[in-house]
């Protein structure tokens, strides 16, 4: 048994530095945060493992939008499955609007007024919407016809004027995946096109084939989830036909285990359905995303010098 | 101000009687689960208003399925929506298998091996994707053609042999969606079509037409959220749409405000996005849903004797 | 294995009803209520056991006040230990004043220029401080002398005008602990006497004779905390002392296990300290107190008729 | 309005220099965490404010203590108040003894005959009590006649052998306090003194005196909580009596304010009750005390290179 080191902080310590402590400390959140980063190190490290990352929660609206393009650009993820809020937010921001800082302690009804939906302590002005119809609205007839959620969402990133989530994603080849689309504002402005009569392709199922084909070709697969939703759930289900299950896994979320949802369950849960391999090196941190992902992108950035050229699904083989 | 009353209870004491002294003890947990039911009370009674209950978490691995179903049968809703896996738990149900009652302090590799798949102490027994292989192969041809998922999903509940969620819903023609249908075991049963090549009609943005549809000519919306997730979102999506955005809600949850995910949002916040109503009658339950659900129906079935055949979204006009 | 039953709601049903319902679901909040009650009734109906409650959290403000009265005047608990914030809200409703309803959208700078200290949602009036100034001082020449805390608290109940937990526990004679009683309104009082120069006897260490006493004595222990807090730790201790530990055990929480406070920590945590006693009948109920203890006790109210005349720590060898 | 800035990470990023990005985010968990360095940051530089801090929770089984040390010699804080857990695992320490890296997921029986006591995930050798019985025996006399809590702990950082937080507080002066003492594994080896008969005088009541009287003559008060408990609202007790309430103020907790305890309650609530200055410098944390101590303090070291001598609470008047 070792025991618990505790932790020794030096004048300029650098992020890595001081996660290196957490990690001899070795119990609780700090040494679960020391734990996450180690593990997500070793899965983008391993040559032979895929990467799949979930991204739920207010990561843009939450400054943390930077930090995913970086990592989508660097290749160390093969596959990301996103919420459409999250999505929605971020083309919000290539087209030009941005989050603001403001206090869940306001009057809503002012706030409403005033042209602001509230994220918690966030405001994105609302007049995103109108700019996202535009923008729908114009490129539709190339939108339209795309048979799987993912090749929609790609043409958006191809389409986006400026750098995001969704562009990174397209210009590497990284497939992202959004099964509950319709329920985004990006959903809502291909609302308006079908309201107005006009036909959408996009199918509901089609995506299974490329993610799970991802999973199914595999050597070994690692998982990063931030918050749960959908996102974790989509991956889990595909680590279900990982010929190893999952290798690797990551989880950062401040849901709770016991009301037995999905996005606050424990990964070791995962075993049971054949998700996790019963040998995989796992941590669940309960920790607020906007923190743990600093800290963690940090560390890692120090740690892993590299660009993955290589880790793209579209090269399964070459591994 | 009105003072705290203290709860008095007495022997044999019905549960209705003591959600109203829990409405009389005015604050906290107790004052708002009797706020919750007074809130149903007057949505249901409200012959203006249009109900839409999202669903979310482990209902029917939790005992809540007749619950819901009975809800339903009762045409106290309108529109219902779910997670994959809830329809999946449930048709898994209607094909005759059952969960098991369990604990999380539990080897997940041997449950695993004994073919249990643990949804925190319930477990479902794998072999539950057979049957609903088998149910999806045997009626793939009525299935694949649909064109939206409510549409999709009312075919199996036509199909499904015993009574079921889905077939309450198809039977009583009350509109069920689940944007994020690919995510669960019958979206695993189409992938498994369709990598035998076969083709799926359904579409992703389809079912907007229609949710938005009974948001948009309702003359009243109240929304019941048990946990959060794509329900609670897609809902409160739609209630942007309605003229009046929402004059009633109920969310019964356990994640936290603060992280700042849809889940977790107070019901408040949705003011500043247009979604609730600012003079909207509305509370939020921090309960778990397996605990709120049950109480919170006895309440309701004893306050509310009728029946409401014309609560259905085909005769918005004859309310 | 036995299949998770879904629940049934008839009309008009009553709590105990509900609650066997829950019990048979048995698994989740609901199960977990279900078995909650169970065990309680088991360890007060267990002429051998001693039962020990912790009281943690705004129960008083929250309207629980009648229930544990009652609880204590049936003698179904032979020791409460309670914080010192529960203990001034009691003797704050005796001498006259009540709790108010509120909200925690408020100002609070108006809340407190209109003399109200928030508790969440439910508001005390700050002239409570003047009426318990008032009484300590009245009363301070008869509190002053006490060699323990015990004997402090049951003397204010003894002078309490009204009923009250105070008075009820001085009355059936049953003891009542509160370590940290300087952190608390009657504390902030007692420091007004002793600002002035005066003496008090009460003794830190004292108490633990009393309370190690009952738990070595008896032949079986039961703990029931709501909430956590010095109350549940303080219980926890003395059932180091236990000959059998705990044999029975439910506790009512919403904090979490993973941050690793005694609070949010699972029963099963204390076996591991000889807390518990590994064969012990426990249960970890997530929920909010005030929501499950009017519960529990209504389904306990129509389980156990009988008075337990008995159940007093002064007759530990009448066993 | 200020934009959310997203935050940017660089190879080799010194902890400050992320939270100075996360201060920039200025939103949700990240945010927050950014401003709780600044606010710590601005009270500790107050040469007109004293400094309260609140330590609740594993601390030291999680791997704090040694920071918890240096912010005591840093004479960074002019009052402590922890749970007597905290102090009794940094006794133990100490004495010698560790605490050891385990899991949850563990059989608690079979720990228990392996002789460790589990704290979530980490472990503490039942020997502890052993080395501290020998201790408190060894020392009684010099112990049982202190008068207040503060002095008897004092006394005890005086006897012990090597450097622990006891130690700190007594060589530099630093007051500490422990309202609830009884509770703990220290108040368990006076109970085994108690029990041969012998006398203890340390009094229940005697601490106020002088916290009050740190809070009444102080210019400016700020406190920092980490956990709640006892702690935190012995602090915010004593804040009533500080001439203008607390104008800084720090709380890391993972407790949720809606069940209404005082450890989850927001600090904004302390306005109504005036343990809060309206105008005050404040932020709630929701995140792991043992993530967010060390990151807090590593900036912190870098922004504050002094030591505050005059910190002391012998010298209010030198302020």
């Amino acid at each position: 048994m070792k025991p618990v080191s505790h932790i020794k902080i030096k004048n300029g310590m650098r992020v890595n530095e001081l996660v290196r402590q957490m990690d001899l400390a070795g119990v609780l959140g700090s040494g679960r945060l020391g734990k996450a980063v180690s593990i997500c190190e070793a899965m983008i490290k391993d040559r032979y493992c895929r990467v799949f990352i979930g991204l739920a929660g207010p990561l843009v609206p939450g400054g943390m939008r930077e930090i995913i393009i970086d990592m989508i650009e660097s290749k160390w993820v093969d596959a990301v499955v996103a919420t459409g809020a999250t999505l929605t937010h971020d083309l919000g921001e290539a087209l030009g609007y941005r989050h603001y800082q403001g206090t869940a302690n306001i009057d809503d009804a002012e706030l409403y007024k005033k042209g602001f939906d509230r994220v918690y302590e966030s405001y994105m002005p609302n007049k995103i919407y109108e700019g996202m119809e535009d923008f729908i609205a114009h490129n539709f007839d190339s939108l339209k016809g795309k048979k799987s959620i993912k090749d929609f969402l790609w043409e958006i990133g191809r389409l986006t004027p400026k750098k995001s989530i969704l562009k990174a994603c397209y210009e590497n080849k990284i497939p992202i995946f959004c099964p509950a689309i319709s329920d985004s504002g990006i959903g809502l402005m291909m609302w308006g096109q079908l309201a107005k009569g006009k036909n959408v392709d996009v199918r509901a199922f089609e995506d299974l084939k490329e993610i799970m084909d991802i999973a199914w070709t595999a050597k070994k697969c690692g998982v990063i989830y931030f918050g749960g939703g959908v996102p974790k759930n989509y991956i889990q289900q595909a680590m279900q036909l990982a010929p190893k299950s999952a290798s690797y896994g990551v989880q950062v979320t401040m849901d709770r285990p016991e009301p037995g949802g999905s996005s606050g369950a424990e990964l070791r849960e995962g075993i049971s359905w054949g998700k996790m391999n019963p040998k995989a090196n796992f941590v669940d941190l309960i920790c607020d995303a906007t923190i743990a992902m600093p800290i963690i992108y940090a560390a890692l950035r120090e740690r892993i010098k590299q660009k993955y050229d290589s880790k793209s699904p579209s090269s399964p083989f070459s591994r």
